[in-house]
């Protein structure tokens, strides 16, 4: 039987998602581990993509295969009942046979943080990135429009690959929520470091640091040197992943 | 000169607020640690009261006598910088020299979050109380209406005092905020653990383990052990001390 999990995290003590070796210390792993014991054998299971270490979810989709002695409830709480306190399932439902975590994505949803206050972040200090200065939203709104569409967003990207880097991205919405700034990005998929290298740039352009037409210029000249930092994990949350 | 800090503390890796001989690891001692280097010398700080280890605050506020070579600004800057990331100074203000933190206030609030889902409880696991069953909010809300006004809380108290037990409650207020209840308690003081045993009263309450008459009864018989349970202190948070 193949079951969808949707998955919630708070990733602060972890690696990541991916199962990395011998390694407990992945969000996969922690789960592969409770449902390998519920089943009697090893269980491998697929999650929509990657998540950084640090980084959260609320909304992460994983694929996997069980023998189906259990009911989807049965499931759930089993696994909820073994897995640490920071990781928990929040649905489980039987799947179409061909239903698969990352290839029948449609689109993903990542929230990121920004405290926006000079007053101290306490206790959203391991959920919001806390910059020393305080960038203009207004500016950033207005820049983040050049990320919408098609693009190749390899300078938007850590690390070589050989497959395509041209992604979609649907929608971006900043709101200004409390002492926060939350920036909503939609699209159809994300590269490594993707959004953290989005907000790393709207930060600089943000902070006065770099023009606000210079995301148009990146998307054409594709140089990862010449796109912004690479914003810090904790302020970043992968809400939904949508299947049609 | 004599000041006023508004100060608010993440206080899950603490002993509570007083500091304790030796040990460092309560807020008190943390917040007089760098004031003392800031002075040059052992600097003691006055709170409007203790919270238990594990509770938190966002508004809990203390009075200090120093140098004046520093203004207000200034000082909450420093006191800042050095603070561990789960402490932090909301203001600092000038205070005229009879201003005591404890001794001068008028009414404090606390609130109670109670976890009222059955999904896990990721992200506010350290912030809420989670039990296992959830409670019937409205049978809880009638049922705080009998601590209101002045009363013995002699059973709602741990420890024994030779002082007054007697407090004026003037509002409870319990709101439903997405998948908690939130419980705020005003009142002109609070004796050891009172708003953890009230909580853990109109939890049983709520759960059917216990009248809803059951509280009216406890004020006149004055009995800890007949009161319920302290309720875990990860929920508690000191939301503001009032000065008239």
């Amino acid at each position: 039987m193949n079951y969808k999990l949707t998955i919630a995290y708070d990733g602060t003590r972890y690696r990541g998602w991916q199962r990395l070796g011998d390694s407990g210390q992945t969000i996969q792993g922690k789960i592969e581990a409770v449902l390998s014991r519920m089943e009697g054998r090893t269980v491998e299971i697929s999650g929509s993509g990657r998540t950084d270490a640090g980084a959260h979810a609320m909304g992460q989709v994983a694929t996997v295969q069980l023998s189906g002695d259990r009911g989807p409830k049965e499931i759930k709480d089993y696994v909820n009942f073994y897995l640490p306190e920071d990781i928990g399932i929040l649905s489980v439902e039987e799947a179409p046979p061909r239903f698969h975590a990352r290839l029948s994505s449609s689109w993903k949803t990542y929230r990121y943080r920004i405290w926006m206050s000079s007053q101290p972040c306490i206790f959203e200090r391991k959920y919001c990135y806390c910059p020393e200065r305080i960038p203009d939203a207004e500016i950033m709104r207005e820049a983040a429009q050049q990320f919408l569409g098609t693009h190749d967003f390899r300078a938007f990207h850590t690390g070589k690959t050989k497959k395509s880097t041209v992604r979609t991205i649907y929608s971006i919405e900043l709101l200004q929520v409390g002492p926060e700034l939350q920036i909503f990005f939609t699209g159809d998929g994300f590269l490594y470091n993707m959004v953290r290298i989005m907000v790393g740039t709207l930060l600089e352009i943000g902070w006065g640091d770099r023009p606000a037409k210079d995301i148009a210029r990146l998307l054409t000249q594709q140089e990862r040197a010449q796109a912004g930092f690479t914003a810090p994990p904790q302020g970043l949350c992968l809400m939904e992943v949508v299947y049609l």
